[in-house]
Order: C-alpha cells, then sequence, then structure tokens
C-alpha cells in the first residue's frame, strides 16, 4: 500500500465541481438578419444541448451576459468529471448558435477550499498523539480526519450556483516575486493573513457569494474567483477593502475580470434579439 | 440588521453613473462604397439607439473620434446601473452601422470620489465621541455621515459629461511592487499624497475636466480616467507635470491612452463619409 | 581529434526522443455540415497519416483532447529526428482534416535527464584519480562514464507515452531574477534542490507519470513538461505541493498549461462528431 | 486671470508639430493582380488625398517603406492641430488605395523640446530678483522669459521633417522602477544626465537628424523618436553608444523600432509595382 | 572636417551584411488543392526571384523549413545595404507563391563583431603615445587601426551563410534591470565575461557555426544570433552550458526561438509537396 504523506508545510484542499468557464463574442450582424423565430429556435436548440436546470448530482451550466468587448456570453459549467466538462463543452459545438460563437476565453479548474486552520489543527493533534511524520499510523489517521472535514463542508464543495444577477469572475496568483514570496512565507503566517482575509469577506456575508477554485497544474493562473452579487458595487467595494489586507496588498496578482449579467437559459432569445436578457424566468420581455 | 464595519485604512468612495467605454475600428472600405445617402441613413439609426441627449436622471452616451489605429470611434455612455449599459451596449448591436464596426476595446467602471481627508475626519470625530469601532452605534454614525458627504457631492457623482472637444481616456492602477507598494503606505502619508496630487490638478483647473471611476472587481485596472480639454497639449502638460508627484512617480501605472475628438452626435454622418465632424452642431459641415 | 571539456558547473544531461507538441482549434460550423461518413473518412485518413502505434525504434504520436480555448486537438510527436519531427508536421498538412484546423501553439524539445548526482559523482571519481580537468584522460574517462550512465536510463530517454486518460503539458523556466538567479547558485545547493524537488514527485508515483524535456535552444522556455494521470486531481496536488519546495517555490517559472483527455486514434470520428472520445478502444462509442 | 505655475521640479517644455505616426501593411495578392495602369491610378489618387508637399504653415505627410513585417508603409503626418491630423487621418481612409492597406501601428505626440538648462536659469534668475514663487509676477515674468525661449526655438519646433533616405522611429519611456526612478532623481541630476546624453548627440550631428516629440497623456510610451540618416548603419552606432550613457543605461525603455527607406511621393507606384521606390524624384525608375 | 570621438567606454563593433530575417506560414489548404505542376511552378518562380546562389559580392538569401507554429519558411537574406534587403522583400511580394503565405516574424540586423579587446588594447596604444582622447591625431590614429581590424576579418563580417542542416535564430539583450544593468559594468569586466563567453563557444568549435548581428536602432531586441549545426542537439547544449556563464546568467535575455532544416532552394517544391526538403541537392527527392 502506498503513503500519501502530508507535507505539514503545504495547507491541505478539499475538492468539489470541476468548473470550466467559457467566454465568447457573439456575431451580432449574421443574428440579425436571421428572422426572429430563427433566434427563438437557436437559442432553444443551443439551451437543450446545455444541462441547465439544478442538479445536485451531475451539476449545471449557467448564462451570464458580459459587458465590454471581452465577449457577450459567459458560460459556467459545474461538472463531476473533466469528462463531464468535456462533453458540456463538444455538446455546444455541436448546436447551430455556435456558429455564431467566437471563444474568446475560458477557464479550467476544480472548486476548492483551503484549510490552514485544520491542516495546522490534524498535525498538532496527531503530533500530540506522538505518531510519526510520515509513518502509516499518522497518515491515515490524518486521512480520516480529512475526510471527516471534506464531509463536514460538502455542500460548498458541490455548492449550487447562486441566482444572483451580477457575476464577476476572475483568476489569480499568489505572487512569487524575488522579494515577496508567499511559497516561503512561514505556515503560520499565511495562516494568520489567510484568517485576516477571510475576516474581512465575512464582512459582505449576505451580499456576495463566493465560489474559488483552485487551478494549479489546470490553467494559466493558481486560483480562480466567482463573485456573485444583486449590486455590483459590492463587487468594487469587497476587492477595495481586501486590497489593503496583507494576503492581497503584498500577494496577490489578479488576472483580468470578467463581469456581467446572470440571465435564466429560457431567455436566451431575448439576448439573441438584442434585449438584456432577465434573470427572472416568470416576468414578461417586453 | 448586518452592521457594515468602516475600514480606518481604507480611503470611503462614493459612487454615481455607471460607465462603459467601447472602441471601433469602422470599415472603411465598405463604407466608402455605400451612397451617401445610405451612410446618413445609417449614422442616423444608429444614434437614434444611443441616448445622445444630456439626460441627468438616465444618463447619455457621447461619441469621440479616435485618432490612430486603436479605434475611430469611442462610445462613452454613462447609466444609472449595469442593466442600463448591458442595454446600451446591445441596443448598439442592432443598430445597422454595427456590421462596419469592430470592437476593439472596452472598460467597465463606476464614478467615483476617493475621500481621504473626510474619512480622516469621520473617524477621528466618532473617536472623539467614545464610540467604539465596529459597533453598532459608530457604524450608523459613520453611515449618517457619509449620506451627508454623498449628497454634497452628488453633481460630481453623476456629472453632464463636458461638451469639450478633445477627450483622453486611460486605465490606471497604483502600484503594488515588490518594494513600493501603496497598498501598505500607512493612511496618513497615502492622504498626504492625494492632497499634493489634487493640488497639481487644481492648477489646471479651467483648462480641463476630469472624471475618475473606479474599476476594481470590474476591469483589468483599477481606475479609469476621462480628461476633457479645448486644447490637446493640457493633456500633455498635466500629465506631464504629475509624473513628477510622488502619487504618480513612485506609484502609478498608466495603461494605453485614448485621445481624439468629441463631435455632436448629429454629425457623426461626416465621420463616416470622411470629414472631421464638428462638436458645435450649428456650424455648417461644409 | 577535439575533447569536449565537461564543465563541472553544468549538470550532465543525456537525451532521447525529439518531441514536438502541437495544439489546434477544430472548425466545428464546417465540420458539423459534413455528413457523419465524412467525418468518419475524415478521422480515418489523418490517423493513417500519424504514426500512432507504439514504435520503440521511429516513435509514434498520441492524441489529446483538450478542455477549453487555446485549442481542442493537442498532439505530441515523438521521433528519432528533427527531420522525422518534420515529416510528422508536414504529412499533417496533407490530411484533409487539415482544412478544418488552426494551429494554435507548438513546442519542441528533447527528451531529457538531468544528472545533478552522476554529474557530481563522476567529476569527484576522476578528480581522486589525480586526472586533470580538461586532460584528453579525464574528457574521455568522463565520457566513458557518462555512456554508461545514458545505458542504464534508455528506457527512461525513449520512453512510451503511457496510456493514462489525463494529460498535461506546460513549459517552464529556472529563474534569473535580478537577486534569485538559479544559474548562479552554487552546484551542490542546486542539487540539494533537485534531490528535495524530485523526493516530493516520488512521493506521487504510480499516480503521475512525468517526461521532462529540455528546450534552451530550441523553444521559448527551457523545459517542457508533459504529466500523465488517471485522475485529474493529481496534476493539482502535486503542483500544489511542489510550489513550497524551494526549487519551484524560488526559482520556477511556469508558462500556459495545456489540460485535456487523452484517446485512441481510432476514436477521432468520435470527437470530430462532438462525443467525448475514449482512450480505450474496445468500449463501443454509444 | 488664472496664473499657471511654474513649478520648479518639472523641465518646461516647448512645443511645435502634432504628428501621426500611422504604419500599414499591404494586401500584395490583391494590388498584384491589378493592371500597372490601375495601380499607377491608385497611387495618384492616395498622394493627391495626402499633403505631401512641403509646407511651413499647415505641415505636411512623408512616406517611408519599412523593412519587415510590421508594416510595408509607415506615414508621418507633421500637421498644426489634432484637428488637421484628424482629417488626415480620414482623408487617407477615403483613398481608393486604403482597400488594400491594413493598419498595424499608429503613435500620436507633439514635437517637444525639453529645456532642462533654460528651466534652471530662469528660476535662478527670477529668484535672484527675490520674487516669489507662484506670485503673479513671478509668473508672468517666467512666462514671458519662456516666449523668449520659444521664439528662439521656433524653427526647431516646426522643422521640415529631412530629406534623408533612412529613417528610424521608435517610442520610450523613462523608468519608473522600484529602485530607479527618473521622476525622483534631483533636477539638477537630471539635467546633468541630459547634458551628457546631448553631448554623444552632437558627436553624430551632420550624419543624423532628430526630431523628438512628447506624447505623455497622448499614447502610450512618454515619447516618441525619430531619426534620419543617409546611412542606417549611424542609427546602430549612435543608440549603441548612448546606450552606455547614463541617462539611457539606468532610466530608458524602448519600445518597438519601425525602421525603412523614405521615398519620393510621387514613387509610390513603384512600391505598389514591387520596386524600391527612391527619395529623389529625378532619378528614371528603371 | 568633422572628428569622430572614440568612446573607451563603448566597446568598437565592425559591420558586414545587412540581414533580414522573415518567416512565413504557408496556407497548406489551398496549396494542397493545386496540381503538383501547379507547385513545380510556384517554386520555381519563388526561388528565380530570391537571390539563392553564393554571391560574395551581393549576398544571398537561404531557406529553412521551420518546425512549429511560429511559421513553415524562414528566409534569411544577407545584402550589402538596406535598399538591397529592400528590393528581396519586394521581390517576394510579387511572387505567386506570396499568396499562399502569411508574415509572421521579421529582424532586421547588421552582422556585427564586437572588439572588447582590440577597443582596450588600441586606447592603451594611442594613451602610451600620449596623445589626447578626442584630439584630431588621437581619433584618425583610432580609425586607422580599426580600418586594419576590420581588414583582418573581413571574411567574418561577409561570411557564407554555412550549408549546415539545422538552423537557430534568436534574438536577445543585455539586461538593463535595476539591479543588474550590463551597460553600468565597467569596461575590463565586461571585456572579462565576453572573453569568457567566447571560450565556452569556442569548446564547440567545428560542431556549429554561429553569425552575431546588431540590431539596436534597427529592430526589438540589440542582437540576433544564428546558429548552423549539423546535429541540433548541439543548439540545446551550447546554450545549456552558456547559460551558466555570467554574461549570460546574470546580464542576458532571450526573445522567442526559431529553429528549422535549412535546405536546398531547389528543393522547395517538396516542401510544398508535404516532403521534408533535403539540404543536398543530389539526392532524389523520393
Amino acid at each position: 500500500v502506498e503513503i500519501i504523506v502530508h507535507n505539514p508545510f503545504v495547507p491541505e484542499t478539499v475538492e468539489g465541481w470541476s468548473l470550466l468557464h467559457q467566454t465568447f463574442r457573439i456575431r451580432w450582424p449574421e443574428l440579425r438578419r436571421l428572422s426572429a423565430a430563427a433566434r427563438v429556435e437557436l437559442a432553444a436548440e443551443a439551451v437543450a444541448r446545455l444541462r441547465t436546470e439544478i442538479n445536485v448530482d451531475l451539476g449545471r451550466t449557467i448564462l451570464v451576459q458580459l459587458l465590454g468587448h471581452k465577449g457577450d456570453l459567459m458560460l459556467i459549467h459545474a461538472r463531476r468529471s473533466f469528462d463531464d466538462l468535456s462533453q458540456a463543452q463538444l455538446e455546444l459545438t455541436q448546436a447551430n448558435l455556435f456558429d455564431l460563437l467566437e471563444p474568446t476565453m475560458s477557464y479550467l479548474s476544480i472548486v476548492e477550499l483551503g484549510m490552514y486552520e485544520m491542516t495546522a489543527k490534524i498535525h498538532e493533534q496527531l503530533g500530540a498523539q506522538s505518531l510519526e511524520l510520515g509513518s502509516e499510523a499518522y497518515e491515515s489517521a490524518f486521512d480520516a480526519a480529512m475526510d471527516v472535514q471534506r464531509s463536514r463542508v460538502l455542500g460548498r464543495l458541490f455548492p449550487e450556483l447562486p441566482a444572483r444577477r451580477h457575476v464577476c469572475f476572475y483568476p489569480m496568483n499568489k505572487r512569487r516575486g524575488e522579494a515577496k514570496n508567499w511559497y516561503l512565507v512561514p505556515f503560520d503566517d499565511r495562516a494568520a493573513m489567510m484568517r485576516e482575509h477571510g475576516h474581512i469577506g465575512r464582512g459582505y456575508s449576505g451580499r456576495v457569494n463566493q465560489i474559488i477554485s483552485g487551478s494549479m497544474g489546470l490553467d494559466d493562473w493558481e486560483w480562480g474567483v466567482d463573485l456573485f452579487a444583486d449590486d455590483p458595487l459590492v463587487f468594487k467595494k469587497l476587492i477595495y477593502e481586501m486590497r489593503f489586507d496583507r494576503a492581497s496588498a503584498e500577494y496577490a496578482e489578479f488576472g483580468p475580470f470578467y463581469v456581467g449579467l446572470q440571465f435564466a437559459p429560457s431567455r436566451l432569445a431575448d439576448l439573441l434579439d438584442g434585449r438584456t436578457p432577465q434573470l427572472v424566468t416568470h416576468i414578461p420581455a417586453d
């Protein structure tokens, strides 16, 4: 039996949904030349190919109308595996709507909870039991303790994607500069900074939902962040305040930001018609 | 009731218009092949879809002819919400002119006044009243004081976009370098640098109007800056002088610059005809 | 006879397969308009032009379906020479499928084993024999010792590309910063860091296969890394843990990541049909 | 009356022509399919739309055939105002030749003379007269002194663009690094470095002409530099020698270089025919 | 008479061929649809327009099939002047083959020998003769001494481009960092580092040919490097070993690498047919 040795310098993580973000520009001129009925049909066929209903077991796909030139449409696919993500990606290529879409960005990641506090605590407890790091007893006790943690946070690993109007996605790194290098900071200092960071976040609870996903070894940045809020000003206020906490001020590097309006899949035809599509399905379009 | 705790290290901001900048290249060869009448019609239909008249409640859109290859046309949309910006963006995609436009850049932000002086002053006053930071009394008193400030500067939060010929837009960051990091500078030093920065700006009052918008959590830089002037040399002189103040010299990072000539929406057909369109509507075109 | 002087500051390397990675976007709309039979034919003709069967002497080509917008298809060609890689590259351009492919990335490298430990050991042994560095005796003894090493690791220089479902490719550099510069670190410190790095890697043995290739003088980064695993979470866990070892934390710079699903060449038609192609050939497609 | 306060830390500048550089790729295949007569007509119509004759009042446009893939044609427009530059830019879009041009770069700037020596001297003289910085007397005396300087150098502010064969354009910044920051260097040190820099330049007088333009607030770098020489080796020798002076070695950041052959506007048809066009108009083309 | 003052801090250089590198992607689908005869004709016409025979006076053009997606074809033009390079560039645009080529990169430079040793030696000798730097006597004696040097190395300034199979081109800079800045290093230290650098290079003599060209003031990097070898592994070994010498480890910055197979111009049709073209002309193609 192979033993996985838990490294006390590395915070344990637990993982949930596999995520694929995709953004597209829409070819408006070609779309405008179609009849309204044809646009309705395009929308209906595309949505039928995506898994857009809430499904706790299989995951689902949400739709966001983006602001600005980086894209008109963002899809966020949450699935149980990379094979499922692959099928979601391929399914869209088979929609007639795909002829009018130009891919502009994508991001591959896995929902992740970083567990600085628990990592330290479990190592401490096992150390107190005189178990030796790397021994089979230590490591299987560690695994067992982590399993408990994982089941405790299962709902946060496989969350429903929140039905809030405004969505903000951005990737980020922890800095590995020549003078400031997150990965050389002692564990306890990193844990303290993450605590402070989380504390600021909790000041916004109720006003914003956040889903963190890890992308080391998967995409070009280390993490992806999705924020969901009713009021987009919250994105600005939250990120501004966090920029002054040490974890962000000294160690965060931010990639491009993608911001837009989540809408009900059944309203996709509105978007194709040039009308801002609504999130709530029961409001009439005109 | 949730309490929002005001962080004394973070300058308070108050916000106004939601802004979307969009730049486009024009497909001149296709345009030139149209009849002059067709170009007039294209221009009229496009302008009718944009909200170009001054409207203090709903906001409006201004048009700028850009110099250089980054684009031929820049639109600046000021609106009350992201839903309204979305509709402005979509409305343009429905114009026949959109067939001849290639999006090259966009920028999403919210008009912002940073209030270093007031933040310090209110915290000082509440501290002097022996209120405790984070207590309900403190925070609601802070909210009330900020509301007063917000109404005081309301006109600057929802400004008319100035009817000046030359427009300069650029995004910027405060540096978060390994040695020089704005977000680690003590509050009072930052306030002093912003005071000096504002002092230089005031030396140009009357010659230039400036609209600052915040874009943390919204777009790829932290702020957007719009300058409006009758004489474009003022852009160069102002930015050169400011480059030597500490806030800029040590801490500012500048993105690309977009410079052009604002023109009356009713003169869009002139641009499409290859004639520099005028800002003033009553000057005959030829 | 020319003597090649072995530089004791430079770890010796031994080399195997020449590698060419190629990624392509697929033009789905054009592909979808073809009949299913035509897609089967396209796939069969393309695969016939690639050398996809395992061949220890000549090398072979494997196929990977990529996730995200960086490409839909990645080919990894392993060959005995650059002439052979050239022919693999040209052969694909002659396939009818090439009309529907858009190249997005490539990477040229040579499988490499870096031999910090052996380099030090051989220099030490020859020094102990009172041979003088740079003398014909010393250098030919060194060459002979390296030849022994090379034959010892021959299987790792010309490995079969592992038949595992998930593939991750990324290029990387060792940092040459102004303060932290790998190439100025003393040999023994570098060797110690590589030892620690290898130690972490061995903790994942069985769960991941790794092929390192050198690309100095060949492509834009210094090394290419290919990882193969049944579970893609292993990529994330491995790279996260390694980010805290000194060789990575202080000295590694990472390029873009390409992640996807390896599939059997005979299943290429499934991909062209919009169905996730399987790695195992005997599972029926529907 | 508003007083403009002259800042003694900021070197005064005086300004001349507004400049717009534009580069284009030529669509050779389409051009080659035209008849020679059609190419002559295309060239003649395009040149007629540009202001190519020397005109000290209104400015003019020169033509450069670029070497390499950044473009085939560079236009340098010198005009009295941004409105005039705008019209030059628009006029070209109306030429039939524009159908065969792809814009690749542009640069917007204003011819500038930086006056380190005079700035210091005037401040010193006014200080010696016991005038107080910021007082109306001081500032209007300063303005008057600058007016004298401006008229003294008027010819250098509105220079004829030199009729030399080889042209080199590049943009540049003064570094604002974390350790080396031009804008934090004391005025006298900057003045001394600029003196040394100018001294090297004078060693090349007669062999090269230089036009410096300022682009802060106008384009993405701080300055544009145009060099004109009969022998292109002079560009290499001059820039190499200057790279060792302190102003360049420590503080200069260089953008992309655009190098080519200036030619007579009347020879544009030669270029379109695939023959290197000459600068001198009276040499027969074949 | 104007005196050119030789700057003792700047190593003298002597110059030879003007070089233009060009890379192109080939439009394979369009090419494949042509008949084999048509491809032969395209190849013959294109080669006839290039000067591909060895010509010591006028220079020539060599052809390289590139590996990877950066391009399929690289041309290296060596000529006596920029006018000649311009004509080579234009001549190709007139070939029918140009319809199937997409330019992807170019590089403009001049073959250069840097003369650290001779610069120091001549200054020393003239100083010993009590001549004064900057005096007419000193500078004309210096010019005369350099002329002697130039004729001594004439063959290396106008070299034949080596007929070796593998070609590697890359541009590079000497670092001008905030802490490590080549241009601030004392002359003698730079000379010592260049000596060490050359020493490593000489260890590869016979196995690799190197042509250095200077591109300051001409293109976006400071130097271009062309390597020619029978075995491409030599590129990797050489560049790896050099990365540890001080000149490279501390001060070199490398641009993108272009690697491929040189082939006989008469074999261009083979490439267009999708067969790796040979360097030697007398080997039959099939």
